[in-house]
């Protein structure tokens, strides 16, 4: 399928690679600044540009992948004589899209993407949604070719998608760091945490994470939980969090 | 080696049960409860008793696995007769056990456990302290027969694990939860969170967590981030939760 990418961040990245190993023809790449563009383009071998006056007519599908408040005015650029564009965001209805082109739709893959980092897109949920049956059977044949999990979600359940990987996501992430920083100013590896990280996010994956909590604040172990926030008094911003979890996960299951 | 368990929850199951397949003799499980004792006992097929003047004398180490609030009341309604007794515990010092025998120590497997999930122990940190290098010898031993990864770690960092393991563990499962929530609301299947959750694990150990943290708090999207919380409305507490941390990354990458 031939394809124009607009967009050369961590998704744009991720997913032009996958689509050009599964034979697919990226035509073009765009992006707002000559070096990004460029740097995309060199990856996938292709043509790239930054001037919207220069992007190609000949590609099946323009896929829009730039920072959710930018979306619009990439769109407004960029003449797409009402080819088929979609987006990549989980927080943008599809309706944005409608003042563009007469052919629509979203192609949301459910990953947290870096560019260096390889991932396996055959595992991953694409979420589609599309403004005709038509336009949705091609957006699901373009899902079908990278993925074993097309799923067709509108854009209230998408939003809703894309609220809960922000917590299962990125501020997971957050934790993380902060436990890597709390092991440091004790000298202690980071590397101990692994085998706890990987199987908190294991029993997650076969249980119902909700019936798998453990440790203090679910034994509502009020002397611990006192000693670990006196032991947070040096990052109060901690501390508060600490205290805010410990008694969300209290209320939970009291 | 012979040796008792005193307590039967998640972490003395597992625990026993991982020194049982490994050739030690678990000569009799203590608990205060007679149901767990003999649940426990039946699991190991071993003695046991709810009664403290009944615990045998023939042991090398007695391990000491009931809740961080229960140690001292426990031990102190036994008679060890100066056999090493261990805890197993992350946020109690080891002077604790001092008042109960002349040879003790703690031996602290990283891991969260549930009585019914089989884990891999050879890959469990076990974080070892005791009073004397004899003693410190011979929890070395009892690590390294189950354990690839046994450290010598002291009270001061083994509580600084332990906070860091509440916010990697404990805290991430309860972020898996809201996610979980969230996604019901919405009828979304939870199962579409997995490939996420793993990939986000997977980084964290592949990488520094501070240098892949993705989404709108750290591109500080305020469009997103105000659509988010106004989406938590009915949520007070998760609304906060999100606006804490969010500020929290904000703060740690601007």
């Amino acid at each position: 399928m031939n394809i124009t990418l607009i967009g050369a961040g961590n998704l744009a990245t991720r997913l032009g690679i996958c689509l050009k190993s599964n034979n697919h023809n990226i035509v073009q790449v765009y992006s707002r600044t000559e070096e990004s563009a460029k740097k995309l383009g060199d990856i996938l071998e292709t043509d790239f540009t930054n001037n919207a006056a220069e992007i190609n007519t000949i590609s099946v599908i323009y896929i829009v992948s730039v920072s959710d408040s930018a979306i619009e005015t990439v769109l407004s650029s960029i003449d797409f004589r009402d080819k088929l564009i979609v987006h990549t965001a989980g927080s943008v209805p599809m309706a944005v899209l409608s003042g563009y082109s007469k052919n629509f739709g979203v192609f949301y893959p459910l990953q947290t993407f870096s560019k260096e980092r390889e991932v396996d897109f055959s595992k991953i949920p694409i979420c589609v949604e599309a403004n005709s049956s038509e336009n949705l059977k091609i957006l699901i044949s373009l899902g079908d070719s990278i993925s074993n999990d097309v799923r067709q979600i509108d854009s209230e359940q998408r939003k809703q998608i894309h609220l809960s990987a922000v917590f299962v996501c990125n501020f997971v992430n957050h934790f993380f760091t902060i436990g890597a920083e709390l092991l440091k100013e004790k000298c202690v590896d980071y590397e101990i945490l692994k085998p706890l990280i990987q199987e908190t996010a294991q029993k997650a994956t076969e249980f119902s994470p909700k019936t798998v909590q453990t440790g203090p604040a679910v034994r509502f172990d009020k002397n611990i939980i006192e000693k670990q926030l006196k032991m947070l008094e040096g990052h109060p911003e901690w501390q508060e969090l600490y205290k805010l979890v410990s008694e969300s996960i209290h209320r939970l299951y009291k």
